[in-house]
């Protein structure tokens, strides 16, 4: 039997590494691995850690990498610009190190940016012109496609939403501001508002869980589903502070599909009678309220998405070529 | 001498209804007449009031029309879809009822896009792949390039960043809703500040200025270049409002310039380094504060866009058919 053609992607985040052998057809996983990330080990510890894990997932058919990071790089020369959990990374050139290893082509892609390109391409946004991916865990990130364009900017910098300022006033957000959308509708929100609902009620199934550790979106999601009263309502209240942030995007973009990743992702069709309310309620005339649907490939979007970015430039350079 | 080729552009806007013939070659207005617009007489009206003031102005030379309307359309067949300050429109088919009477080709674009494509084609923003056009007058329109490309989005609505929540509470916006920038940032919050700060500084010039009629951003530029501080501080507290929608505009498009447009810009260089202070302040490690430029066509960037893009479609015509 031939081996099937496929590209490697590599998933490089602050707390997990992932690597995965995507097959070029189908889009599809067939092998993968992953390790904590060596963040003390710097880019030498992590780079033996990804070409230790590449070694042993690509064969015969492997056409070339992709890489997606948390941060910003230089398109061209594949040259780390910077890292939000990572330090140390800065001038570190990812992709030549990489290539010169494996004797692949390499391409980075930003992290949110190759979620929303392994949607797009294998996931919820098939065939979608117009959509924003919108990963929601410990911060925002976000990814337009508008008129069938993945949006860059300068630096490649476009879609940084989570950073928008949508109130005056609020808890300081990871960047030094307030008021920050994420602030109010990333993951430790939830987890804020479930502990002071659970603090107010005691007596409540969330408070019983909230017990023993601090509450998550976990404990919100179990008692929310059993039924309980107060989850439900930090699960009305926490869908009002997302829709706020998705009533704005549907202003500066324009989708008509709203993608969302991450952790508070579990809690999206629970979320989603409020959401749709909230966008009811707060469009312009004209807009019509985006489908919202929870992102098909959860946390391995980037990995995906990261495989497309190299079979699709190995397919750029045969149609060169040939 | 042989007649330039030239195209006619058409600014049909709640006050006033502006047509010019614009040159082809250097993108020059030629020749132009503007009239209050007859917003009673209803389309039918407005259309006559056009016919005559396109034939009036175009010759020989005239390729084609482009109009542009404070509102949506349909773009293939040029039908009014809903127009902001001017009821009665909704369905009206603007482009073939002008193209049957002139017997040239029309189309019709939004006046905040028209505008940035005359920025970008012969204005302030030639040469840019990244830029964002904002208007800031009775409210705040906006048109984003990025990379290289203008958004439209899903039924041409991207770029109502005026109408995006940047504070929890407000004013009530002309949207119905509390929060929206441009309750915060357009003329009339302008005037309001200006207007407060006069009653509580009765012997400032700009109280002065104020005692006969209700003040505006015309007494706030004459009493703040006459260098009255009390007017230099509604400049001030003013900019940093404009500020804040200009921060989450980088965030979300990462321009490298804002163009403003509007009859606030004539402050645009007191304004500029207090809004410059903003940026630098409160963008996102990465982000360059974007260059900040006074609308090279002032209110006629509409016009002399709408007159690009009936030269462009005659040009992709010529194109397609020699």
């Amino acid at each position: 039997m031939p081996i099937p053609p496929n590209t490697i992607g590599v998933d490089l985040g602050g707390t997990w590494l992932r690597v995965a052998r995507v097959t070029v057809e189908q889009g599809r996983v067939a092998e993968m691995e992953r390790a904590a990330t060596d963040v003390v080990g710097g880019p030498e510890g992590v780079l033996a850690q990804m070409q230790g894990m590449i070694d042993r997932l690509r064969d015969g058919g492997t056409l070339g990498l992709g890489v997606c990071i948390p941060g910003t790089f230089d398109v061209e020369s594949g040259v780390v610009l910077g890292l939000a959990a990572l330090p140390g990374w800065t001038g570190f050139p990812l992709a030549a190190r990489l290539s010169d290893h494996t004797m692949l082509s390499c391409r980075l892609e930003n992290d949110a940016k190759a979620a929303a390109i392994g949607e797009w391409e294998a996931g919820a946004a098939i065939g979608f012109q117009n959509f924003v991916y919108v990963t929601v865990s410990t911060g925002i990130g976000a990814c337009a496609v508008v008129d069938g364009r993945l949006l860059r900017g300068v630096g490649g910098l476009a879609g940084e939403i989570g950073h928008t300022q949508v109130v005056e006033t609020s808890e300081r957000c990871a960047c030094g501001r307030h008021g920050c959308w994420q602030v109010l509708a990333a993951g430790p929100a939830l987890a804020r508002r479930a502990e002071a609902a659970a603090r107010s009620s005691p007596s409540s199934l969330l408070a019983t869980l909230g017990l023993a550790a601090r509450l998550s979106g976990v404990e919100v999601e179990r008692a929310a589903r059993a039924g309980d009263a107060v989850a439900l309502s930090v699960v009305r209240e926490h869908a009002s502070m997302l829709g706020i942030g998705f009533v704005n995007l549907q202003h500066v973009y324009a989708p008509e599909l709203i993608v969302v990743g991450g952790g508070v992702s579990n809690l999206l069709d629970l979320m989603r009678p409020h959401l749709g309310a909230v966008l009811q309620d707060q469009l312009l005339p004209g807009f019509k309220p985006a489908e919202i649907r929870a992102s098909a490939f959860g946390d391995i979007a980037g990995l995906v998405g990261a495989a497309a970015v190299a079979r699709n430039f190995a397919m750029s350079v045969a149609r060169v070529t040939h």
